[in-house]
């Protein structure tokens, strides 16, 4: 299992109509086939400065790969995602197996 | 409910036992009460360095701030974050309930 996250901030104001509009229409992104449990977060912490964030998960790279050349991923980078977004990092990540250290 | 992550580059060699030894002794930050469901986990996304995360659940603000002063997390930070540590970013998230736009 893959989960991809990306934090972001908009262009808009905080509490805008126009960033509650992007982040419903990020919600869309759900209906791509292969995408799990996708959920738009409010990122919390102060040691950055992202505002949001969308987290999903993937069975695998392939699923992934789908996703990111899907028809409707492509039209939400290019129509929605390039013009309103005004910084953004992406981190993906998998589980990894390691035995607590004996103490 | 508060999702704590932290990625991170360690200063030691990729697949080297000070790296394996490192991982092991974040697991040990489970201990630490109101830490749930800790898990260090691979980056394997390409648009960022860092190599390894530690994610981990909080119920609370004040679960984590517990936690952020308990001496068994400080004494990590100071004996091993801080020295074996070249970089890291952390990011935190609450759920943010948005319903779906209707198309």
């Amino acid at each position: 299992m893959i989960k991809h996250t990306v934090f972001f901030k908009l262009n808009h104001p905080v509490g805008s109509a126009a960033e509650t509009d992007f982040l419903k229409s990020a919600l869309a992104l759900a209906e791509i086939p292969g995408v799990q449990n996708l959920a738009c977060v409010k990122q919390t912490g102060a040691k950055n400065d992202f505002t949001y964030g969308l987290v999903m998960d993937f069975a695998d790279g392939q699923a992934y790969h789908l996703y990111n050349v899907h028809p409707a991923h492509v039209k939400f980078v290019s129509e929605r995602w390039l013009p309103e977004v005004a910084k953004f990092m992406e981190i993906d990540y998998v589980p990894l197996s390691l035995s607590p250290v004996n103490t």
